[in-house]
């Protein structure tokens, strides 16, 4: 059982930055996320893209982003649950919840924030007939960790910058990358597409088009894929694994049925207060809540996970008064025991 | 009388930021400042400290910030009256106000947008009977244009950052640098104190402490300062100007009787929606609104300004349906023409 003063679920940018207020306040985090890395969206859909409108960022990249954020909280060491998803919420009669994950690894908080974006992010799987059956035994829809495909063969398919850009990064670590797309043109950056022609070229990877992966083979773990060609003809290939990459939908999920009041596929929220749902102790923040004139916005996300972590403070410490103190004035005390000051000034005679 | 969509009364990071979101709306704004500068109190109060909880920022400096806000909001080209105080405000019959500052000039604008912080800054001046009578006549509360002071006789009086930090640029500037403080000891960063003792050695500054500036005389113009020592004996000097920094205090000022719901010395505004104060079309963002749970941060301001100009735009244009674009994926079209787009994804075939 994993114990905290916050649980948040989602650790988009929203989720990450409240670790930060909520550090300030001397409260922990724990994220889960169904993803298998940190940044929400941002890491997933667009990492390599600039957004324009991160106050004090003429620009910056959504990856970024993401990094500068993970450094800003880094004093404040926040655990992770990743690569899976919350997937129940029980009211405890202290008043704090647990929160069970698809492993069914438990979190214990006193006040739980979601902070869950559009939903959790669910891969686009193919309509293959046995595909669950080799799902963790040869197929992955994620690249947790890249490793796992050292010396092996490899088969991705999809069209666009995920299985561009991982089959480029899986050229230097699998034995052989085959990529399989039923058309033949790609959508991506350009320099992933020039650079899957390079390497194509080079031999290091093998590209199959117009075609698609219609049957999986194996008994115990994959052993090769069935591809079909445009002319109708099937051809097998061996393989340790296939990674369809079609992109992912997001899911609001297993959290429709908390009982939060839902509208417009978002949670409602107290946004003239503190972004809480109508469950005293569960909050709602970033893209995943709704209220009068909502944005689904970073820079909203930011604004509701600091107002809702004095929030928090004050249902964990009911009878403690919050001071806040600029950081500028206070600096910032981590819980590693780092510490961040601005130099002080000095009183001092001059002679 | 300069006309624009958004007034906006003070060049804060809420103010500055707001400019921005106007711009996407394709808004034009124009900002009023007491200060000579814009960036309200990190510009003013604290420009060299670091600032740690901007989202994205593990640390910046506040006057980094300032200049990053200024990069951002240039396409947007927003008008500026700095060094004047808004002071009076008029409805039109129109429905459009017409606010006039300090030196008449009138600003007429559909919305008016105060962020104001903690008021207008105003000097803190010295208890000098005739101390009215030489302002702008070599009496200096703030140094507008530091060139004003080349190969002039100079006397600066305080004993903190922006005494030492002036002394020691104007010490390249004017023809003689003279600082008076009424303690031996300064107060301020240690390399500024440092600084000063050094061109106080090479003859740059010339030290009086502890002393005070007790009188001034001259006709028209400033000639000379009466100076006490501790003993009480007393020195007069020549001198072109006089600039007591003894730091400045933010005063609500003339907003206060505008007919605004005013709580604890700031503009009461409705958070549940966009942040309107009871005047329809004026709205107050940053510090210098109150609300329940308000927080004054400069992260608070950003949000507040976001929503304040899609409220704005429906002020504006009650028949457009304005439909949100991500920067990411629309991009920013300057007034100036500039463009900034994120690279667009290509669609090609590998051969
Ligand atoms: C192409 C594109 C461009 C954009 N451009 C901009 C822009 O320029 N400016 C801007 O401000 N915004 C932009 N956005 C929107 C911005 O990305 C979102 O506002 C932001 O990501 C919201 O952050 P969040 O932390 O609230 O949620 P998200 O980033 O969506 O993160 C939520 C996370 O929660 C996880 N999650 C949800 N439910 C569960 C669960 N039950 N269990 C486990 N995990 C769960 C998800 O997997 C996800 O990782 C853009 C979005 C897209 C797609
Ligand atoms: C030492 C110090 C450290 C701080 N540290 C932090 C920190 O770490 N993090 C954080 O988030 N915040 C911090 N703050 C607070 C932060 O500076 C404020 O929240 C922020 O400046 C508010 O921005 P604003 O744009 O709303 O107002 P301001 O920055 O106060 O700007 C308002 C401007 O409006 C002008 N104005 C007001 N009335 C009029 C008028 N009638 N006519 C013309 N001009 C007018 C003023 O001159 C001023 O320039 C700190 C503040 C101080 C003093």
């Amino acid at each position: 059982m994993i114990k905290t003063d916050i649980l948040i679920i989602g650790a988009g940018p929203t989720g990450l930055f409240a670790v930060f207020e909520a550090g300030l306040l001397k409260l922990k985090c724990h994220l889960i996320d169904a993803l298998p890395q940190p940044g929400g969206q941002l890491a997933e859909l667009y990492p390599k893209k600039p957004i324009y409108d991160i106050p004090g960022f003429p620009e910056v990249l959504a990856g970024e982003l993401v990094d500068n954020l993970m450094k800003q909280i880094e004093p404040f060491q926040p655990g992770f649950t990743l690569g899976e998803r919350a997937e129940t919420i029980e009211k405890q009669e202290d008043g704090s919840f647990i929160v069970t994950s698809t492993s069914g690894l438990k979190h214990q908080a006193s006040v739980v924030a979601i902070a869950g974006g559009l939903g959790s992010f669910e891969p686009r799987k193919p309509l293959i007939p046995n595909i669950q059956q080799f799902e963790e035994k040869g197929v992955a829809y994620f690249i947790r960790n890249p490793e796992v495909f050292r010396n092996k063969k490899v088969i991705i398919a999809g069209g666009g910058d995920s299985a561009l850009d991982w089959s480029i990064f899986l050229s230097e670590v699998a034995s052989e990358v085959t990529l399989v797309h039923r058309r033949n043109e790609f959508r991506g950056a350009l320099d992933s597409v020039e650079k899957v022609q390079e390497l194509k070229k080079l031999g290091k990877i093998t590209l199959i088009t117009p075609a698609e992966v219609v049957g999986l083979r194996g008994n115990e773990h994959l052993d090769a894929v069935v591809i079909q060609k445009a002319d109708k003809s099937e051809e097998t290939l061996e393989t340790d694994y296939f990674i369809p990459l079609f992109g992912l939908s997001p899911k609001l999920g297993p959290i429709a049925d908390w009982g939060l009041e839902i509208e417009k596929n978002a949670i409602k929220v107290n946004n003239s207060l503190d972004y809480q749902t109508n469950i005293p102790g569960i909050y709602a923040i970033g893209d995943v809540n709704t209220y009068p004139g909502k944005l689904k916005l970073i820079l909203c996300g930011f604004h509701e996970a600091t107002l809702m972590c004095q929030s928090a403070y004050q249902r964990i410490f009911p009878d403690k008064r919050y001071v806040m103190k600029y950081t500028t004035v206070g600096g910032v005390h981590g819980f590693d025991g780092s510490k961040k000051e601005a130099p002080k000034a000095v009183v001092k005679s001059i002679d």
